[in-house]
């Protein structure tokens, strides 16, 4: 399985052009959009995003993996292999928290180079086409070298932000839910927020936090959009009160 | 074919990880997303969207479908068989049209139990792994026990409201078309709409409702949005004119 | 490989009912949604665009082109093969570059007809399952006659509007890149702009043009939305300075 986590909209042309590519070089491969939204150009958040959800995918899987404001730089491309796990994505932070949390990972640039390559569409040009290789089983090193990847030891475990709002109008934080006892509460949007197992717990309205299916802290109000209700986005501040 | 019908949206991380679900539990099993944007968290106007669109679908397509505000509650998970074909889905009234419609239908209670089942997304944990068991010609009874739904007895035949609101701006009501007859008008948004054929049938800007091509009443304006233009949204009422 | 290349949206029910009539009629042969958002209702806008990406996919491609304003009139329904690929779609101009910019085209009517031809849904009914047979290698002369096309000789080679606003709000024209040197400065939405190789060769803010990877020119904002910085649509003006 090939596993899409992109800021690349599904609508437009950039998804269809890299599973076109995955479909022509990897043939009978099932290619899953997970995120075509992803926190548009900001690898940090979109690496607390990708490390909840890749996880949930079974060992053997590819992930291709772009959130790429850096594209047509020298920032390098790269494969990295994590618990079973392969991610295929530029050298900018995106695979970090993948990377640290992993039991075991291996990294490599990628040195393979296609016969064009775009400044502004290394998706399709470089990521794609090496990914397919990779879930036809070619070997890592078969078109890259292996690197140690740049590091963010500055960036936190858990980031007490907003990383992405759903189609819900939910907002999903980049903390896990083992760091909060179900007592705790958190300050988002100028409110406090209580825990509540799931929304049909609380009143019509009431915002609440619970983990969500992936393991992440998650704010919801019950039967109503907790973006708009507490005016929360990508990057909103969410901190846990003593 | 598997065929889905939810509130999921389609960028976030919800169809891809019920995808990923349906692949490996049926490998080779077409799926196709019919809507991702039923209405959100709203059962009543998605039974009639759902009842009008399933029927297009051949005998033996399996039917995942999700509108679930009460996930994580004690609302029951079904399994529903309507002339041919199987549904998976809350036991909310969100099958409610398709059971009235139908000339012959049995009804299951889903005993299966997933190994994890999250609080929050038993469309991935619960519905996508039976809807695969049936797409591989499990039979019902080896997930599932005979039971009555839950019945809707006080909701119409036809809803004279906006029940889904398409990429153009035109608004499906909950009517099927032979409901009315090709003189009659609606008031809507406070418009009186008139009946044509088809768009290019009348003069740009002008609205008029026509019978779609799933045999629903829709409003449309000739080169404009009719939800702007009437000010229609999901649950707006629509009266046939005496 | 059948390329979707319409105005439908992709949450809709549009697409998905395109994908299981393709997926029943052409069992096996992948679908790429390539743009479900092209301009609205716009045939001229959307064959600039068409023309643009279409001839990225391999020969041999299907190519289902559905920008159809005039669904439910006379317009007819056209087979145009162009350099190897195959493109059905309504006689409406939205092939016009397509036909243009061809080393060797040949068009054919649909003269095919299905049992049942709803009256705005001629992308389920007519095109779809013409773009499934000629992908199943069926001749164009089993579904269709030759003709000579209706031209468009007075629209332009390379047109000077945005035709797309891309999810990251970048505005692609529908001039080609070899229009214009690299010395060569655009009016757009009044603001003067220069050209620069990639996002990361600019500062923060700045909007720049580029040749993007499919070869049109496309206005962007490093780091920000350029549709709403500089205000533009579908339709709005691009100028070369002189």
């Amino acid at each position: 399985m090939i596993v899409l986590f992109t800021d690349f909209g599904l609508a437009g042309p950039y998804t269809g052009q890299l599973e076109a590519v995955l479909h022509q070089a990897a043939p009978g491969v099932p290619v899953i959009s997970l995120f075509a939204d992803a926190p548009a150009g900001q690898p940090k958040p979109a690496a607390y995003l990708l490390a909840a959800y890749a996880v949930w995918f079974p060992a053997g899987s590819v992930l291709l993996c772009v959130v790429d404001p850096g594209v047509g730089s020298r920032r390098r491309a790269l494969i990295v292999e994590a618990d079973g796990r392969r991610y295929v994505g530029p050298d900018n932070g995106l695979l970090e928290l993948v990377l640290r949390r992993a039991a075991a990972a291996r990294c490599w640039e990628i040195t393979w180079q296609p016969r064009l390559l775009s400044a502004s569409f290394h998706g399709r040009d470089l990521f794609a086409p090496v990914a397919a290789r990779l879930a036809r089983g070619e070997p890592e090193s078969s078109v890259a070298a292996r690197v140690a990847p740049l590091r963010h030891n500055d960036w936190p475990d858990d980031l007490r932000e907003i990383v992405y709002v759903d189609h819900y109008g939910n907002a999903l934080t980049g903390m896990r839910g083992d760091c909060l006892s179900d007592g705790a509460r958190l300050l988002a949007g100028e409110r406090r927020i209580s825990h509540a197992e799931t929304f049909s717990a609380v009143p019509p309205d009431e915002a609440f936090w619970y983990v969500n299916s992936n393991g992440l802290v998650e704010i919801a109000v019950n039967g109503g959009r907790a973006d708009r209700v507490l005016g929360l986005g990508i990057g909103s501040a969410v901190s846990p009160l003593p």
